[in-house]
């Protein structure tokens, strides 16, 4: 009988080895055994989609940071939530970096068609331009001047003096990408305040940037021009829009009162957040995976760029939680201000900090947290490297897999030293609905859809950490 | 002055003449000359996205009959009405086939977990499944045996008899497929009731299938088998089911009182619709594009299969809006009875009015209205056929392009008498989040990805009946 007993005692501490070993194993206490990029790829995507633990870190942030304007306190707790969260996940080098920013504040917003003698005074749906200057408190009122472009505001001569200048170019739906669109019409937006300032205006209303017929003005960044006038600036809902040129139509004297309370606060010292996986053959060498913690704050910015910044960190996160342990350096970078001005993006690229790293890529998700239709890799050089990874993306519900694009205004410094750019390219049909918008809110996100993205950047980074396929 | 007058008479009429035939032509009077089907498609594509019609026919269809279960007054108002909009629009050989279904009522559903010592009742949300037969008035009361395989309710050997079978096995969210999912788990809703009653059961729960965690009840068609008892079957709402599930764990004795009204009518007359855009060269070689017409009752049927049947109608207005005279004719047929046994499309392929007619091809729409990821073409002939359409029909936002696949129930008769099938895969994601249930209603439909939906099957009916490109 001893000697069975033994062989039964040998085995069973064999067994007990093992056992520990898988233990420590899955707790990443020990570097799991290689595994090929392609089972990587199986577990991730299989802990994802169980779990979807995207949604849950999207709903955490905009819990803790509904608004997340850049340089104001939402901002700040922004930064502070997600740092506990990298901690917790176990990501590590988790640091601030600082950012000076310019803050700028909302107040007051209102429009209103005055009263006359055939029609009652309507109030129509407007939000301040991020930047805009306010107008006096009681408002300003004044005749409109509605056209479709520059170049017509510029052909009217003197009509714009004394008047608010009324952009309503509608965004063109007869092209099919959205993106492309929005790049059509963004102008009137951005400069729209400067050229109606040149013809004399005292104000712009400008048509928001939606293929959507509704009440929902959309936001984003203006500029102006140095030694033009300095105009108040505010989108206008398209319903409104349409209203307005209406009421146009049939009135050529009606006149608006607007009222904008918004302001400049001047600089304030801000930060992009970082975690990371560290490598385990070339730590110095990173893949870095961003998106932006600032948004506009008519919603709560769940698509632009909540999403970009879960997306991050949920890639991170699947990475570490199927015990995978990357070569290099898998980063996470949070910026901040991509949406006024992209300072986040210039001071991360010159940062004392980024002396002895090597970014051997950047991947950026700032185009909401829909279905991702494709991973970008920029330069044909990089998309030559991985093209043969485009099968496995496929399986992993990147429909066209990967395509030659991506990048983004955060990681475009970064091209300026050769690091190579890319990205997520999620379906953008829904994405101007919501964009800069109150309708831009966890309620809009598909806890599948944004899981599914974080899967494809968490391959897709991994794949670069490993060298390929 | 006279001859300059005669000259200026005969300008005026020859501009007139000239006017009057781009009138005639534009009101479709006289052939358009011929165009490119590339360019075709791009003039599709432009309507399409620029008026959205495909959502206003389906407002249009839910809000004449949003309810519209097989037999159903419903049903038939959905058929007069769309009967309506075809001729309004301009379709020759309107017409119904008929078609005898099954009809079957929904009445009162509910299902309570009595009060025990310890717990205060709770009610569960639940739905009768299509085709159960109901409870005594009073409901019945039973407890419960929670089961997660037809396999496991075998092993268990007598422990059903008497009590109300609980299938609760989610779909697995690890599968990316949703179509896969649902498959892999349809049969306990489909069979549960025949497997649970040969084991003694009086009644089944089975949890609803989709990924998402809710309190809306998914039904849709169960079966019962010859010689075996009919017993009431129902579904649960996905957070229903957990619940439930926890009650069991803490009180194996607990009881449910199950009550539904539900009950067979018996054969009712209805019918399928038909509408076409006439060939001008072979007019009896048919292009059929399909939708079901029937819905299930708790929600308004907008994805399912509303969208496939505003994609067929959009299709053929397309075409004919932007002007093109297909060679062989492109018919739009509503199929009644999807849900209910398919009989409409049994029906439509064995009517005495198939003869003389030659189908060269059947494309079906019933995944939904989401975004076109691809058209599936039957048969590697046929893809071979039109694969070259590819670039065109990505160029047109169908993502991949055309693969292998498509067909459905309403077509797939007529692939017995060899005719090639075909439809449109859109994106699957967010389907079965709605499918079945209440929250399938046209707020969930997006009216640029209905659109595309239309746009794609105009242009791949409109590639076939040219013959390709």
């Amino acid at each position: 009988m001893a000697p069975r007993l033994r062989v039964t005692l040998g085995a069973f501490l064999a067994l007990f080895l093992a056992g520990a070993s898988l233990i420590f194993s899955a707790a990443g206490r020990s570097p799991a055994p290689e595994i090929s990029v392609d089972e990587a790829a199986r577990r991730v995507l299989a802990l994802g989609l169980q779990e979807e633990k995207a949604y849950d870190l999207l709903r955490g942030l905009l819990e803790a940071a509904p608004k997340r304007l850049t340089g104001s306190e939402g901002a700040e707790r922004a930064v502070d939530h997600m740092s506990g969260v990298m901690r917790g996940l176990g990501f590590v080098n988790v640091h601030r970096e600082a950012v000076l920013v310019e803050r700028w504040e909302r107040g007051i917003e209102t429009a209103v068609v005055e009263a006359s003698a055939q029609r009652a005074a309507r109030e129509l749906a407007v939000c301040a331009l991020g930047g805009s200057v306010g107008t006096p408190e009681a408002g300003l009122a004044a005749g409109v001047l509605e056209v479709r472009s520059f170049q017509e505001l510029k052909a009217l001569g003197n009509a714009a003096r004394g008047k608010i200048v009324f952009f309503n170019q509608p965004m063109d739906r007869t092209i099919l990408e959205p993106f492309r669109a929005y790049g059509a019409n963004a102008e009137q937006r951005v400069r729209g305040a400067a050229e109606a300032a040149k013809s004399g205006a005292v104000a712009v209303l400008v048509r928001s940037l939606t293929f959507r017929r509704d009440r929902h003005p959309h936001t984003g960044l203006m500029r102006y021009e140095e030694g033009v006038p300095h105009i108040p600036a505010a989108a206008i809902a398209t319903e409104d829009a349409d209203v307005l040129s209406d009421f146009l139509r049939a009135d050529h004297d009606l006149t608006i009162r607007l009222t904008l309370g918004c302001r400049d606060i001047g600089p304030v010292s801000s930060a992009n957040l970082i975690g990371e996986l560290r490598g385990s053959e070339n730590p110095e060498e990173i893949i870095l995976v961003g998106g932006h913690l600032d948004a506009w704050d008519l919603g709560t910015g769940a698509h632009d760029d909540g999403a970009g910044c879960v997306h991050a960190v949920e890639a991170l996160r699947l990475i570490k939680a199927v015990g995978l342990v990357p070569r290099r350096t898998i980063r996470a970078v949070l910026f901040m201000d991509e949406e006024f001005g992209g300072t986040g993006g210039r001071f991360y690229a010159n940062a004392p900090e980024r002396k002895g790293e090597k970014h051997v890529f950047a991947l950026e998700s700032d185009r909401g947290g829909f279905l991702p239709l494709a991973v970008g890799l920029g330069g044909p050089e990089a998309l030559d490297r991985f093209k043969a990874a485009g099968p496995l993306l496929q399986f992993l519900g990147v429909v066209r897999g990967i395509v030659l694009g991506g990048g983004g205004v955060d990681i475009a410094p970064l091209a300026e030293r050769g690091v190579p750019l890319g990205g997520l390219i999620p379906d953008a049909t829904r994405y101007f609905d919501h964009h800069h918008s109150a309708l831009d809110v966890l309620e809009a996100v598909h806890p599948r859809e944004l899981e599914l993205g974080a899967v494809a950047l968490a391959v897709t980074a991994y794949l670069i950490a490993q060298d390929g396929l």
